[in-house]
């Protein structure tokens, strides 16, 4: 509780929707929330089912007056909160297809948002919110969670500041194995909305770990996806989404890219890695191997960059909690985006200026992944490139 | 909070001694404790320093008037503070010539402790608080934080149920690089006092990191380190006390082993490793890749578990937070530490029954630890095989 | 030496077209064939400067009457050498654009043939030479050599077994970094024909590593690539061909493919590697580390297979000379290759029958990358999916 | 043939003694021998039965009459071969206790001599052959094989030229598996030998694979093991001599070292590895990943200098066949001890000058490993330290 130091003085508070019993990235969020000791849950709606929110929030040791059947009763009841203990942001855990609405109620009744990725099921709803955001001039971060780890920041120093020269290439796959079998309709609850067109959204892995994959990219190299050409494959029978992506994109400069994402590529567990080939050097960094940079400096020994180091630029050192050697993870990766998020609200609460170029993803950030999934399917619909930008201003 | 869903419905509540600003270890402990959800500081000597002490209450959001000037005063403190409010148990985090005083000062005021290790600096201060503990019927965790990585304890599994068969050798490294050169001597805090035989001990490299070492070993393979030859090196100029050394060591049934714990090994980070060889079939830890077990069974593929599979043995499940490919690192394993006292703290408030054998290393395992640095610097000393239980049965 | 035991009962005698001083993949040759004692270098055509050539044979150790100004001199002055002596079969190792005379030359002497990849610059020679080798009944290897590797064989068995199961996706990727610069401007011998399309044909990382990629694919799963989709880019300014692909494939079945290969991804050597993924199964085979095979089962810890053990099949454990943990490399697989072809070559000089499908990569498979190579040009060209067969059944 | 262009002009030629059918070694040095295609086999002794070295013979293509059934008859016959085909050296790849007769009659027939490690089984055999040596001005390597890794010489280079700072401490492991069970009594031929003290000599992992160890110190380090404190161990029932080694060792300047030699280390293969640490950095080099060396100099990131570079020393280079990423391994390191042995040989017979320290191991260099192991014996018998050279100046 409080290494932070937050300027408020105080711990932030927030509820949170989604992340029942049964769940699985609500008590991701929980504890990345709660690692530093500045964060505090305070409220939630976590099951449509009241019975379940209620047994939920008991053990979350909630107080039961704050603990909701439905979203729209706690963006109501929350309204109503003295300022003294009232939630300082709301965190959206649900299944894709109620971001949209949850987060547009909340940012309406005036709450920060921070809400899971794909922002949202369709870009005219990604651009409804990046509409509203501006207009409530809101905090909003998308958890892009990838963008937290330190040595993911010190690639992206190091591409920025020109260590690799003028980029080329670039490779990025995200594959997992879990969906190798269709164990959604054995009611795996995560495979099963996952892959429901209904509550998942028009993409399977293209908008489960496309998006990251897609992000990553972007917050290393600062470069975006301008187009792409998309084969996507639904390789088990009686999926309704594709399962595997296989995805040609271009970025601005002639940088040619290739993005694999798979959760049928059996026996992967969480394997993104991303590679970057400039003129004079190329960098790899594996989300599984995460406290490591391999960078490869032409005509030089290859190098392995370690987190922790004196060696590292000022934001992976930031960004970083224990000394070399001792493994951070997952978790502290996620905490970092909240920790960002924590400081932007911390300030805006205490009346200092927030920085126009936030640490953490934003709506914006949330809103291109939107695009980037569809022009993917745009893509393999049609058969040829599709434009990221102009061919997906809006849809329907 | 709330992620363990203790029996006694509330959170737990404690106070720490040491970890106050420049401290290294209690910031750890303090997110350790956090992670869940179930564990908030309430109270805190942070520094010998009132105002320091104060100074970093304050950073921490706690109450002034539970942050204290010294131990004492705490430990008087606290036992006024009403039940409601009343710490439940005290974290121990100053350098280690403090870790006796403080913890009999606050299992006489009744409290539980967790303490970091070594336990303390004498062999007799260990046997009175093995004593002090059994006659208070005290809980006391002292943090061999390493056992609790979820892929040590799928070791200490196969170990244990006969997969390697009959055990014949281990080989255990604890290597760092961070006292290459003599950086006490620039007023490196942590370095300062761990190389200062008044306030570490009498071992540097032995009491700080060989004695996770030693836990590891016994934790992994149920074998208590019977005798040693221990060789010692100071390789700083101007050093006090051994910054390497290389220990040969036997265990019952003919096991026989190798120590090499080192500070001063230049380029290393963190690198723990332990390796247990079988009859059947070997294992491979490292600390760095914690979230992989390596396993060479005789004659088949070399076989590498991986943390969050359903392959895992229930201890190896429980401990993880994760799925697998999502890093769990140092902070999870530490925290682990923490949710099996919690746990235990919890069943004791609650009535429940306490089981014998603790999950969490106890005051006993800090008393073992103890025993083995003293053997060690007995053989140095003497240049022979040490007992450790027989010869450093008492000191002084 | 022969630790081959040919049936023949001497050694196998060869003539070499190509190899001459400055070149790099000569030397390669003949050391493979040397590896085991059973086949001796008697004659060759190094350079077409006889004085060159003249020089490389003495330094050979040559007699001087069997070394020639070109390659024409040697088959008509070869095929006047008396039985006792006269070389059994040429290998040739020049740039691509004369493979195919020179072939068609020797076969037509009667000679055998071993040539290097890929086998013609255009899919007309490659099928005039299919054809030649049908009507001559001769024996013909094309130098595919990354088949050789034991732990290739080893994949190769464990995919046709089914091991795998039903087969879904094929990563393969073969990048180097090498022709990052415009080395071949500054007269760097290699670089400069294999990037002259009158030398080295049409394409160039195509042509030079891409095929030994499609016949990786084909060797392991037994699947031909059926179409393609293929981004070709040159990075380097003034290059006159493509210096970096990525190739989308279909092949038979609905299995899906990638392939990237690269010769300007800055830092990386020679990254050839080898993705299967099946329905229960997948495996990784890297050429860096060629004495490993990684096989990942679902739901079960992911294994390493390593060369030399009694647990591989036989054809892993036929291809390996040393025992496991000495290391075999790029020049034994190599020789794996020489040593197929000289048990056919021996099989045939002896009158004994000669398996019809052999075991080393014959005039067929570097017919078939030679239509990959076209049609992945061919797709580049049109922007859309090629069949390699339908399309690519004769150009020009 | 010729790769070395040797200056006597023509391939040098050897008789082997031992490496019959079954054995394990010998086809390593044929093999090693072949590669660079200057030296050839002319002669051998393979069997102590005549028959069995007879077939050997003709398996390996030797003209009969220069296939013998004793070393003693191949001395004496080789003598009165005509100078034209005589051999210049002899291969001795007997049993251990084999080694000295054969050498020293070999010698005194006026040949050149290679001879597998350990050099004798007793300390006095082998400075009986280093008075040889020297008396006969013989031309005689011992096959310390792992010296021929490029990599080693890189690291040999960096440490002599004072990259690493001074040397602190030496950590030397070679550890295999092969001996877990009790082979020998079953017949295995390798084992059988080895673990029989008439045979093998009197020790058994410390002759034959410590002595690697022990050289592989010295040769990159340039420090001699001035003394040592050894526990051996015999973990298998019935075994005669030691499996397993744990060597504590000092050097001079007050460099601290441990060697860890085993045969019982179950699923290791052949896993010598090679940490130094000096003030400045360290560097660890790993046989089964022999193309690579790790160096972590103090405060910067951790390198990987890999084999083919043009980044590496001039000994490196020369050291290396084939270019980055085309991995190299046993046989090629194996034949860089005869490549170095050949140019001397070829110098010799020339009539030029050689160099007065050999780039191979000499029979110093296997006098230095007998007195090793002498000593390490001896360590074990007393308890306590051995001096290596007083100590073990003579013994019986």
């Amino acid at each position: 509780m409080g290494e932070l130091q937050l300027s408020v003085g105080r711990k932030l508070r927030y509820g949170m929707i989604g992340g029942g019993p049964g769940a699985s990235i609500g008590a991701v969020h929980r504890r990345a929330a709660a690692l530093d000791g500045d964060i505090e849950l305070v409220a939630g709606a976590f099951s449509t089912d009241a019975g379940r929110s209620a047994a939920q929030g008991r053990d979350l040791l909630l107080s039961p007056d704050r603990v909701y059947g439905s979203f729209a009763d706690m963006a109501a009841g929350e309204v109503d909160v003295s300022p003294q203990s009232r939630m300082d942001f709301v965190v959206i855990v649900t299944p894709n297809d109620l971001h949209f609405d949850v987060a547009r109620r909340f940012l309406d009744a005036g709450f920060f948002v921070v809400c899971d990725k794909p922002l949202t099921t369709t870009v005219r709803d990604a651009n409804t919110l990046v509409d509203l955001v501006e207009k409530r001039q809101a905090l909003f971060a998308v958890t892009y969670n990838y963008s937290g780890y330190p040595m993911v920041k010190q690639a992206r120093e190091m591409v920025r500041s020109g260590e690799l020269g003028e980029i080329r290439k670039i490779v990025v796959e995200y594959s997992q194995g879990w969906l190798t079998q269709a164990i959604e309709l054995e009611g795996q609850k995560q495979a099963s909305w996952r892959s429901d067109p209904m509550r998942g959204g028009p993409a399977l892995v293209l908008g489960d770990i496309g998006t990251h994959a897609e992000h990553l990219v972007r917050y290393v190299t600062g470069l975006q996806v301008d187009s792409v050409f998309a084969e996507l494959t639904t390789f088990v029978p009686g999926r309704q989404l594709e399962d595997d992506a296989s995805v040609l994109f271009h970025c601005a400069g002639g940088v040619r890219g290739v993005m694999l994402v798979s959760q049928v590529s059996v026996g992967e567990e969480n394997a993104l890695g991303l590679r970057v080939y400039g003129t004079h050097a190329s960098l790899e960094w594996m989300q599984e191997r995460p406290n490591y940079l391999i960078v490869r400096p032409d005509g030089h020994p290859t190098q392995r960059y370690a987190r922790g180091n004196t060696y590292l630029c000022d934001a992976a050192k930031a960004a970083s909690r224990l000394p070399p050697g001792h493994p951070e993870g997952f978790i502290e990766a996620f905490a970092n985006v909240y920790a960002d998020f924590a400081r932007d609200v911390s300030a805006r609460l205490s009346g200092s200026r927030v920085e126009d170029s936030p640490q953490y993803p934003t709506v914006h950030d949330g809103m291109l992944g939107v695009k980037f999934v569809r022009a993917a399917l745009e893509s393999h619909r049609t058969g040829g490139w599709v434009d990221v930008m102009t061919d997906c201003g809006e849809d329907e």
